[in-house]
């Protein structure tokens, strides 16, 4: 996967929708708060500034207690799954899940879904130990209701990690969250990677009962020691900022979605249209792979379909460029699976 | 540790002497250099930027590919230690080895070391599994020479982690390093929290032989995904500045050690003058606990020797707060002492 990405670095082709970075600069008040406290040189304490904390714990409706700050979504997942020695996944998954699991030396068991079925999983499936999901989804574009969470959670006895990093963009109606539920067992993620389009923020808390955050608290103690200051400052006021910026950011993605997804379809491909986060996950029905490295040749790039588990005749496109280069990817997709 | 912390953040006693966490504001260069690359929103490659990991190869003299950029040295040491089952200490030692060592459920072996031997250890030990060392030393101020890191070197036969966070904190010439001996199966690990002042950054490195960088690569990727790029470009600056931040602050601490060394010394304390670093390891003769609560109630902070292994009538007293109160503090540890 990384050499891929490697090789797209290089070659640099004109059109990028491979990995899950938006082209969207960050809001300017938010770059501008963190020059404001860019000379908070000290440490900040393990799990977070209480302003950050209180503020997260008030749009979540769950104590500060119950939260703790993290250096980015990934890192509360490797914290949450820190001596896990069974991961559950749901596949197609991203790409992350895996690697944490693999550094933990844990035993993976992935419950396969598919395009047919609408990404979820048939009715029989075992979850072994902790099962990590995530919705919207990365790459699928699923959402799950409230309904379908509490079936996951009738059918795990281990911990939920819930990977809401995509919470905020959704296509048709705010999605269900698993604190939503009497979140025993249960584990929310969250990133600012997305919504905010600041990955360099590195930033992410994760929402759980105290037992659960003190866990994490150990990991935290143990690796980053604190999250810098100055970043937790602008995360206030980004979270401040949630409610304009998700907006303004679900507007501007579901106008992707939409130009993407008729363009696409036109010419026959299978897919389903993502109700939220910002990819589709295509069939190009012949080697993913090298169906990516065709579209490469015309200055596209996409990840193929294996990175996300055994999806071999799948691709990964992520609608991080403008509209008009959307178009122009969507006609040479078109063009590559008629050649 | 982290109670008796706490205890001193709600309490804000006058004399802040127990963090390792310097007064000093960091080089205003270095903060209007972050403050420039703010909006470079964006993912940062995981084994950090080109430009950076050039800078610390140019440094160390070592290629590029032995280089990588870790969210703080602690970060360093728990990727470096990921899946190691038995871990060395040398006693005193900085609680965050510890830590690392808890976390991954390791075996830990300590060997013990004297005030009366100055911190060296005796010439009987083994050395199981990794071996961590830290010299300059935290909490003692002992500094390594060449001579005793090659006796490290042929007494361990795993991998030699080198904690060299104060190695531009030096009192009587530059100290040596674990890489000025044929690194094989060594790993140097630096901190930009100490010598720029700057914990916020959240910053280290790691150098190492490739195989060991690339584990620790999998480590960040698993976790952390990359350290931010806009602190990244700022410790390009660091770095160039290093040699003449570096002068500016040893100045300043010497300064400190002397005047504190004199003070502490006339009342009849037990001690090693620091050699590098900016604490006292201090033998108070009594129960360092109590010391400790005695001495807050006179308005100062500082660690007992619990917490750095089983150092029971120790105390350690970070250089933390400028001259004059230096100097107050030192007085009020011998009426401590005297009562």
């Amino acid at each position: 996967m990384y050499e891929l990405f490697d090789l797209y670095e290089k070659k640099k082709p004109e059109i990028r929708m491979d990995a899950g970075q938006l082209d969207i600069p960050p809001d300017s008040r938010i770059v501008e708060e963190l020059r404001k406290y860019m000379d908070e040189f000290k440490y900040a304490p393990t799990s977070g500034l209480e302003e950050l904390r209180g503020k997260i714990a008030e749009i979540h409706g769950v104590e500060a207690s119950e939260t703790v700050v993290v250096p980015g979504a990934k890192f509360g997942v490797a914290a949450l799954l820190h001596g896990v020695k069974d991961v559950t996944l749901i596949a197609p998954h991203w790409p992350g899940y895996r690697h944490i699991a693999e550094l933990n030396k844990a035993n993976l068991h992935v419950i396969r879904t598919s395009l047919e079925h609408g990404w979820m999983p048939d009715e029989e499936f075992e979850v072994k130990g902790a099962l990590v999901i995530n919705y919207p989804n990365n790459p699928t574009g699923v959402v799950a209701d409230k309904k379908f969470l509490e079936f996951l959670r009738e059918s795990t006895r281990g911990l939920i990690v819930s990977d809401e990093t995509y919470s905020d963009i959704y296509y048709d109606g705010k999605p269900a969250s698993i604190i939503d539920l009497t979140f025993e067992n249960c584990a929310l993620v969250y990133s600012f990677s997305k919504t905010f389009s600041f990955p360099a923020l590195r930033l992410g808390y994760v929402i759980a009962p105290r037992d659960v955050v003190k866990k994490v608290v150990e990991y935290i103690r143990a690796t980053v020691t604190c999250v810098s200051p100055f970043i937790q400052r602008a995360a206030i006021l980004a979270l401040e900022l949630k409610n304009e910026i998700g907006e303004k950011i679900r507007k501007t993605l579901h106008e992707r979605v939409k130009v993407f997804s008729s363009t696409l379809g036109s010419c026959g491909f299978r897919f389903l249209e993502p109700r939220g986060a910002f990819y589709f996950f295509i069939d190009v029905e012949e080697d993913g792979t090298v169906f990516s490295r065709r579209l490469l040749d015309k200055g596209v790039s996409v990840f193929p379909g294996e990175f996300f588990g055994k999806y071999r005749t799948f691709i990964r496109a992520s609608l991080t460029v403008p509209r008009e280069k959307l178009v122009k990817a969507a006609k040479l997709f078109c063009e590559v699976a008629r050649n």
